[in-house]
């Protein structure tokens, strides 16, 4: 069998463990004759890793007894509609601009005709950096933010303290960090980059505001719905939220979201260090202090395509995919999740500093 | 390894061979190194499973060039929400009511105000069979079907010759006989009964229809949007589409929708010779003309709960699961999709002769 490291932005890298215990488990499920994708979602089999799931979460992550913690379908790109529809109450829902996935959350918000505000951008300088003290008003119907941003590779380091309802959109950083919940209305996420494969989103929503939906907004679009069935109004993808069962126990043995976030700064440092050491020969996309512990973006000095790519090649030849870098920013981006091993990131680290030896 | 007969109604039962193959590749996709649950959507590892995926139903199912074939997300739920989202026009939309999901179909429609006619409905006998000569009148916007109804047992034996297009929700029996394509505007299923794990829905959709979309529709809601992006304007589950795609592949070496047809045919005489030639013993829920050869629905005589509790139990004993019939219904269902084994269905039959002589 042939492992290589995966440095794809999402659907990205799991732990080998994790793979081979679905593996071993794949056509008997606990000595039940079934699998646990041929479950019924109202069987008692599936219903226990269902419920283990949530409260492995809530364990982990933290998460208060007045968050629901839900298991819905269809990304991030639906959270975009089913946000406005939810939670705005006619007054004004206020965004921070930091990439391409909150401009897409504003983008929705315009088509569903809401008063919106973006309150603060980063825009103007290729998104490269988290704004600071962003003015965030007292009075939003909630305030929205993206937490970690995949493509530019800036994240923030702390989260505003707004009054009003803080939605964030973490879907490239969830369960890599410890969360303070005071002012967090809604977090949510696609499995897929820090969490098991695509096709399940996690939605962690304060109760009390499942209650702001109106009814003209179809029934599987509601947060309330959901809560009130939890999450098993209609057939969930079980499987996938499954394989979440699994990296929430694959969590808790690094020593949950604590443990992880202490290796991540290690995987993400070595990196950087490279970077910073170079002499020039690469540079870092994202400012300093807005660096993401997820996604590292970089260039070649003079945005050297030629060489750009040649890196890439090299790496793929070295067992190292999915660094190319998204089109709008270029270059190279290596995408280190909680499930990129160490050894993968070291490995990248030595072959840059032999690159940038041979090429300078 | 252990494995039983699963004749639960969704997820359900699949092949053997399926699981296999998807557990031998599960760590090491065609000697890649990564599983294809790890593989990033635009990478061509797994682009080419979806693209095959796609192929194979239009080659199988005989899908006329001028439909899409989509894979979204969020089950036939989210569909019942879409479809009036899509599809009206501002005239009216016609429903044929058979059954609690055509029924929640029509709920969707009134949330969301739009004019709606429920031109036949069984409803008064306890959705025991599919009306015939449905009056759809000519100028609908769509006319709506639910071809095959899960909880009932009963099935279209045709599909009405509407001149509007028609609607089909075929969750319950999607490639499970062949199709003529003239009339259909588009079909819609979970996958979670007759083609893969749940977490994907398949959508075959006439070209033309997709442009009938609101602008103020969110993007994500849009057949449009998927249409135009292939399937991956956002991440799809990719998993469940490799499921989809090893599903499709078992369903050619079966002889294909003809053939498959055929196999379900046999299957379904088997317990409905059983149930006829009990004396009474038994009692089937739907009317023989509307006899569905997914799920057999049944009673037993007088609706005796005890007997009927103790027949489920007894399957159990001998590793038949998933036969208690929906609360709706009570009795007994066996859900027999594509995937159920012949060897399956006989077990059951010859455990129901010997309980009924044990019992009559």
């Amino acid at each position: 069998m042939k492992r290589i490291f995966n440095f794809n932005a999402g659907p990205s890298t799991m732990p080998t463990e994790v793979l081979l215990k679905a593996k071993e488990e794949l056509l008997d499920f606990k000595n039940s004759g079934i699998s646990i994708m041929e479950s019924s979602h109202r069987a008692k089999l599936y219903d226990e890793v269902h419920n283990e799931t949530i409260e492995l979460i809530r364990e982990l992550y933290q998460v208060p007894e007045d968050f629901h913690i839900l298991f819905l379908q269809g990304g991030a790109s639906l959270q975009f509609a089913m946000v406005p529809m939810n939670l705005y109450k006619g007054g004004v829902a206020e965004f921070a601009d930091t990439g391409s996935w909150s401009a897409k959350a504003v983008k929705e918000a315009q088509i569903q005709n809401i008063k919106y505000k973006i309150v603060a951008s980063s825009k103007d300088s290729g998104y490269d950096h988290i704004p600071k003290d962003i003015p965030f008003s007292d009075e939003a119907d909630y305030a929205y933010i993206t937490s970690n941003n995949t493509i530019y590779g800036t994240q923030y380091k702390t989260f505003p303290k707004t009054k009003s309802p803080l939605i964030i959109d973490a879907s490239s950083d969830i369960f890599s960090y410890p969360v303070e919940w005071e002012n967090i209305g809604m977090m949510f996420a696609g499995a897929q980059k820090n969490a098991g494969p695509s096709g399940v989103t996690i939605v962690i929503i304060r109760k009390d505001l499942t209650q702001r939906v109106k009814e003209n907004v179809p029934t599987i679009l509601r947060y309330k719905t959901h809560a009130e069935k939890n999450s098993l109004y209609n057939t969930p993808n079980t499987f996938g939220i499954y394989m979440l069962n699994l990296m929430m126990k694959w969590l808790k043995s690094k020593g949950g979201v604590e443990g992880i976030a202490k290796i991540n700064e290690k995987k993400a440092k070595i990196l950087y260090d490279v970077i910073d050491k170079s002499e020039g020969f690469y540079k870092g996309h994202a400012r300093k202090d807005s660096r993401s512990l997820m996604n590292v973006t970089f260039n070649i000095k003079n945005k050297d395509k030629e060489l750009e790519e040649k890196l890439v090649k090299l790496a793929e030849e070295n067992e190292m995919i999915g660094l190319k870098g998204h089109r709008s920013v270029g270059g190279l981006r290596a995408s280190i999740y909680n499930a990129m091993p160490i050894e993968g990131v070291k490995k990248l680290a030595e072959l840059m500093e032999e690159f940038a030896k041979e090429h300078r």
